[in-house]
């Protein structure tokens, strides 16, 4: 049998298509071969060397096997609830949303016996009270994952403090074990010790592996594997990414084209990289996409230290609805993006669209055919629309949605993240300037600790009447 | 009694904070006032002139009755769903989010005897079966609101067919007077015509309004008020700001003041303008202001038809979530973004943290907090990252998220937007570029009529096997 497969087709990049100022010519192709062939080099080296560990995630045969265990130990619950932030929520959502029916919350049906997904990745208190209101009459049916390496990301403890207070007081101290899994370090840290100390069950954030490259692991995989995700396939197109991705020739190896493609377009002026999904299920992969590239590739200084500030802004776009909302400006506004859509061929499922009534024969275009032609027909107008306008393409085309193909795509941006970080020279695998922001947080929050910089902070905090309308 | 009021607060863009590379100075707001005054004086004459009539949407008092009467006769139905995209669409979500509880489509305690709301702007096949599978069951307890000034809209129009096709096929001929509302053209158009035919129950989408400014028209009250969000108050919020943004002193005037900072930015290299909410209620409003902002602003020629290619690009973001995926690139990448921050005073209710365990001392500054100190901690934390980095700041800070506030917000980024296109010397209203990607689906779904276009397409929209990989 043939796998279903991605494909990532760039023709309408090319000097071909989009004329020698905005496309890439076969000299330009051949430079980027040259310069990032070595760079797939030193990356397989470096994998070797155990320091991109994200790239082995799909061969965790023991990992798999414990997050199948505490995916059946919680069967008999009916909603779950992811408490983490960045990357140990956005993987989450994504693959729910692509995996899973868009009612999946709302129809018992279609939900197949599988539990309710909440993630929960914010601390409003608005979004969150109404949540805790409907909890407090479904706590006894819950289960939550905090997810958090150290514990300590304000965001994720906030949550999972209020959750700890709200179940001992409601079903008694002795729940949080039955009620709570954390997926944490397995040795260190606030959650670990917390987790150990009130007898949770526990999965491991593995060693080595940043936030955003953490999907295929016990981050990403227990929520999918609870909401019935096959995650052995999709460990498995990942594994069959990593074939391709691994590959030393540029023209064969989808990732180094992709990064290629992208560090070419960022050097002259296209600092914008829209990733515009015509799917609704692939669309919070856009998401999850924008922090990977976003955090990997915006940095201030290059691996000599030298001050550089570079990086693509990811923007995540959905036809055919933003068509009626962001075309205009993609089509007429500044030659600054480059867009990479999000193709299915095959939905799996269609709907036939009604008959025109006889009073509107203008409509009868659309009489019965199937929405799935519609939504394809939209894409390609408008990646017409962009070509006439001079604006590079690219596709990700899915042969269809499913866990196979979800983990080739995973692995091939995370893949294509580590090279184009070495064609900007950068460390793709830190986030330094996160902490200042944490900092202030914390001395506004009053720790001690801090006071000095809560003093910093005053002048810009405070509202000055004179700069307000 | 004061009312809620929404305040625009502009000190962290100015030299004083920012240095002289980044920040504006006291006598380039000179500038900006002298060039801005005699556009908003323009823009108060235009409007006499009938010439922007969706500044006089505060004020159709038969309309809102009109309105209430439509919500009236739908109280009966549980579900509430519109077929609508982008400007019919956007609003409506928006409107939703800010005033009605996270939990309102799940919840029936919440909703208050107010039916759920589903607003369907794609058609995507494998999302649209889903919602169609779940809705096959609850058909007889649904309204539709189908919104299209000419109901050629294509995307409307399928979703339109398919659905007066259902209710034929369960619910017999005569149930479409009951089940579907029309908001649509007062006398001309498919929509106008079939919903006539039909004998269904319609309200206007008002002349001279384009999508993207028709929140405040019948195109985004229905469901509203349908939801139970007081649209009086919406108004009234909205003609408040109308004071405020006639005024023609230039620092009395919050849209001409934040206008004239866009366009300030935009000219030194700050094309990106990021929307961030610190509330997720509100988050929304950022795709909704994405259309506005695009659309409006995104024009390839000036008023005199020279080739300028001009427009910023928004960019929507939700804190604290995205402190965890944009922040390091907010702060380490190119300065290249104008920051607009959505802060709210007053969360109205409150989520109190749970005290921290022993073992763990070092989440002791989170025990008993309400959540909305830590929410605006981290706002206040970010942006004082981000002076620091020197990324140009505004505020939008609501007192309070009510129906007045949402409605002063409405309207000052409606005239915002105006005012901003005056100074890039653009048309605000119209959206020229969307057309080639229209006639190109037409081509590709086969119509006779653009045979010779779909012919041109081909060769970009076949794939070409020697560019995939």
């Amino acid at each position: 049998m043939k796998e279903q497969q991605i494909k990532f087709y760039y023709k309408n990049v090319t000097e071909s298509v989009l004329g020698g100022e905005h496309g890439i010519s076969e000299k330009q192709f051949a430079a980027l071969a040259a310069k990032t062939e070595p760079l797939i080099e030193q990356l397989n080296a470096q994998r070797k060397a155990g320091k991109t560990r994200y790239r082995d995630l799909p061969y965790q045969t023991d990992t798999v096997k414990a997050v199948k265990a505490v995916a059946a130990q919680v069967k008999w619950c009916e909603n779950f609830v992811v408490l983490g932030i960045g990357g140990s929520a956005l993987g989450n959502i994504a693959l729910q949303t692509a995996m899973n029916p868009f009612m999946y919350n709302l129809d018992d049906k279609q939900r197949k016996g599988c539990p309710r997904l909440f993630v929960f990745d914010n601390v409003d208190p608005l979004q969150l009270s109404s949540f805790l209101s409907w909890l407090s009459d479904n706590l006894d049916k819950t289960v939550f994952n905090v997810i958090s390496k150290s514990g300590r990301t304000a965001e994720t403890a906030a949550q999972f403090l209020t959750i700890c207070q709200m179940l001992e007081e409601k079903l008694g101290k002795d729940s949080l074990k039955k009620h709570i899994i954390a997926t944490t370090d397995s040795q260190q840290g606030t959650l670990r010790k917390t987790a150990d100390a009130f007898g949770l069950t526990t999965l491991q954030v593995p060693d080595g592996v940043g936030g955003r490259f953490s999907v295929l692991s016990p981050v990403g995989l227990l929520s999918a594997a609870v909401c019935g995700i096959d995650i052995d396939r999709l460990l498995a197109g990942a594994a069959e990414m990593d074939k391709k991705v691994s590959q030393q020739t540029f023209y064969k190896n989808p990732a180094a084209v992709n990064a290629a493609i992208n560090w070419h377009y960022y050097n002259r002026g296209k600092k914008i990289s829209v990733m515009m999904s015509y799917s609704y299920a692939l669309k919070d992969f856009a998401d999850w996409y924008r922090q990977l590239w976003a955090e990997s590739l915006g940095k201030a200084k290059d691996l000599s230290g030298k001050e550089i500030f570079v990086g693509p802004t990811p923007v995540k776009a959905l036809g055919a609805t933003d068509q009626h909302s962001q075309v205009q400006l993609y089509r007429e506004g500044p030659n600054d993006k480059l867009f990479t859509f999000l193709a299915v061929e095959d939905f799996g499922v269609d709907v036939k669209i009604g008959a025109a009534p006889d009073i509107a024969p203008e409509l009868d275009y659309l009489s019965n055919q199937d929405m799935s032609r519609l939504l394809n027909s939209e894409r390609a107008g408008t990646e017409y629309a962009l070509l006439a306008s001079k604006r590079p393409c690219l596709t990700i085309a899915f042969e269809k949605i499913c866990p196979y193909t979800i983990g080739q795509f995973i692995y091939l941006l995370e893949t294509s993240t580590s090279i184009a970080a070495m064609l900007f020279d950068i460390n793709a695998y830190d986030q330094p300037a996160v902490e200042l922001g944490k900092e202030a947080t914390f001395a506004l929050m009053g720790q001690s600790d801090y006071a000095a910089l809560a003093e910093k902070i005053k002048p810009f905090a405070q509202i000055n009447d004179s700069f307000i309308i």
